[in-house]
């Protein structure tokens, strides 16, 4: 199993590291691709047409502003696509997450929250463990882990 | 392969139409739930409990305003849940998007456009295809489709 | 009397810091509480199914993004439920607010202004003074002191 | 127990009347008014300065666009004041949502959804029912009505 | 000729020094409030109505978040008021310029830019100009002079 | 006294009509002009240049979209200028809004509630009420008028 | 010369319809394409490819909600892409304006109004009329003649 | 071939600083001026009126707020006018947006992102090389330049 983590350019890097830290932990292969849908469009035609020969199971797209990359290779690719919605210096993140949500009839993106790094990697994860029972087990760990935390947190302030 | 199609309410109908038609010409074998986080909270959490065991792999949650019924189930299966945010008399579906995509650390939900029951349940096959190539099969098809529809548009607004 | 304040996540610890000023400034009891209604979605509905039960009068929830934690306590609980929508690193607290105040039919949260900590806790006293006249006496004192603030002000500027 | 209902305009008579309807439907008694905070000021201010006196223990108060009413109101009585925040023909209720529920520190307005009657009236039942076990009782009954027409709901659906 | 400089807090003193330095300069009259809709209703009551018999000619209010000074006054006093949403820490500004801008029929309020300090001086200075003809004049020397400070700069980058 | 009113396109025709009939219930004498920032910009100056001195004491100018009209005119003449946004098809009156009232330092607009017709114009009378008593006192009995019609309702909804 | 107006769906036919009208008047010679940006993305990668070669010197993208048919475009080709947003029937076109204005570094899309097809097609005519002298001429004509249906407006309304 | 660039304010120096460099690098000759649309507005004629007699083939326009510039530039010259909303402190860039886009049918801007100064540049670049064979050349190597980086990029993340 193997995802794909595209980020429209390298400012979008802090939000990559928390989607590879996930998967990291959840021992998913991964690869790492600077791609922009505007300035490299003939790289991200050609990404998302090789993309499931090259063994990838899913997409993880990030990109801010007028966010189109998500949507361009979904239009490509059958794969499912996580679309991950960078907050840029205006707007609040509110032209990234329309750009990347409001997908015409027959192409969705699958989206999550603005910055939301460690829950684009989990979307793969659960998206993933469909097909891999492994994985599924692992994620009802994580989900233990999360709920762990909090209740320990409960705890602290409760003492 | 089976994905449930969970409604906050019954006006949210339209929609889980849209979902159905999609899920019908797929082959992908569905239940559709009428289940409200808010007015049924237990069996919201009974449903999403026991989702996995009856054989569900992916779910579809719909609903509007607060809609807080996709997080909270995405809060307690480890299925991957697709939110469809759906508008209501106020606020242009602002409101349901937000309260859908803006999910917290742990805990995603895959959102799609507002209103958009097609691309819910077509996200919902993309995932199902991870594991059931016939349905990449179907899906790559079904991209050829819509590709041939727009083609055809074309052809026609110059003719 | 007592309150019963629940935290979606320790971040939110500053609001309830405010919460809680105000509470003991009007000697309501009251407990503190770290809950997720997404991460630890079987404790919400543990402790909202037995707060009436365990001598709780009135919750206030703290919550931010998409803040279910109020809503989700609110379908369960007969107790009415304040709000108060936290601002999170995008969309400015709008995201919470709408998450928070824009519920269904059949199931209010009474919502009080961004990050409103005071609020939140004056609402609780509110309540709670419909049947508890010490309580009413307290707040109009309230009422009084922070009208001499204002007209204390107004004299400093004036002279 | 008696709670008062106060109209901006009498343009937000849909909204009171289904104010009216839920407090019937529990028996609780009420007044109707109309009264503008910024049409009638003395008249808003007589009537928040005397509620307590007249028996009041809630106020509802409906009003649209640059909504200051519940706010006025809440600045002069001590009893608790529920806004709901009336759509009116621009700016899709957003004007009137943030004009009643960004109150400052120190006079909390209970704010519910936009067009919110129901759950304006909800939220008074629920506060009356910390003083009036009756009212508590019929409100658990009426959370189990509104689950049974979901379940209801759910069940025609799938019949 | 006087103008009356209302601020909702304290903490809008920055805008009204913005105000005092314009009136200054246009040898306007003028006193400095402190007084809150919400927490001092009586003093925005009894200030409203005895400002025309106090020789009031133009209010400025300032005033953030569900800002309804301007309103509540321009509501009793048939002087002009001009209302100057102050930005507060969340909503960037929204919620305090709708909350002052939209005034139901009958009761305007004249809203400059958030924080527009300067301006809502300058308006002040516009109005009392239609009867005083010096103020009039220096307005125009006014206007002159910030012409003149743009084609310095336009000088300046030219050279 | 004398207030023009300009409309940006005669697509504005229906607010003016709200404008002209507060005016002449007060008596105060005007003219009405189709006059467009953008298509007609000579025009704009022509008549701003010449207002003051064609005997205009206040111009109310109504304009959507990218509405320009108001803020140019105030550029150029000494007069106050009000500003009404006129709501269009899209974006429901936020861009007209926010291009009316977010007027850089230097310059500013009285601007008044989206559609606001009726309040467009009391404002003007307002400000001309600074030099003219008679229209003060018209607009004093005004006041009363409308609250009468508050008042009235508010019997009529209790009888 | 020649314009290539490119729409993402049949659906924004009425939008085309009002560019060619423009187009017509002016005498620019035109295609019209249907070509989705994600339904057919190697169509529109063809077209955009081609276009500068088969004599085109601005192109019109007519798109709605995450509308990425103009980004995408101008990704490619070296000319002058205009990005008309459509309407579409959620969030007012807000999300279509984003999804095509806030284009990153180095790609630029020349926006214009929301469904704005007349200026869509004249800021074509105004980019050609730098190289075509004789358009030039047509666009003053054409200032002029809206020109003259304001002030024949203006005459109307004042007679 | 020769572009103006127009500040509306001196604080938008960075922005046109950006557009310089743009400009320098492709070899095209550029004024740069101070003109305010509301403090020099006979200036904004005046340049407008003979910007195509001297030379200016293309005009930038960079503003915020209630931005008017370059809307009344393009009311006067027959020449493109490029707009570029800049961000202030208050509405995230929004006002400036809207105001600059959403122009009335007949005059247009071509709107690029909120602060795009790079962008604005980059369109008066594309839109000069219609006419000038050599710009588009130098394009071209811009867009294999822009590509670079970005393949850069990609390869220094995988190494």
């Amino acid at each position: 199993m193997k995802v794909s983590i595209v980020m429209g350019s390298i400012s979008d890097k802090e939000i990559s590291g928390k989607v590879i830290k996930i998967l990291e932990k959840f021992g998913v292969d991964y690869e790492t691709r600077v791609i922009s849908a505007h300035r490299t469009p003939y790289k991200a035609l050609e990404f998302a047409n090789g993309a499931e020969e090259n063994g990838i199971e899913v997409i993880i797209a990030i990109a801010g502003k007028a966010a189109h990359l998500a949507g361009i290779i979904a239009g490509i690719t059958p794969l499912p696509v996580i679309g991950i919605p960078a907050k840029s210096s205006t707007m609040d993140g509110l032209d990234s997450l329309l750009s990347v949500v409001q997908m015409p009839k027959g192409v969705p993106v699958a989206t999550v929250a603005i910055d939301g790094g460690e829950n684009g990697a989990l979307l793969a994860v659960q998206m993933l463990s469909i097909k891999y029972p492994e994985l599924r087990k692992k994620f009802k760990e994580y989900k233990k882990e999360i709920a762990e935390e909090v209740i320990m947190m409960d705890r602290q302030i409760n003492s």
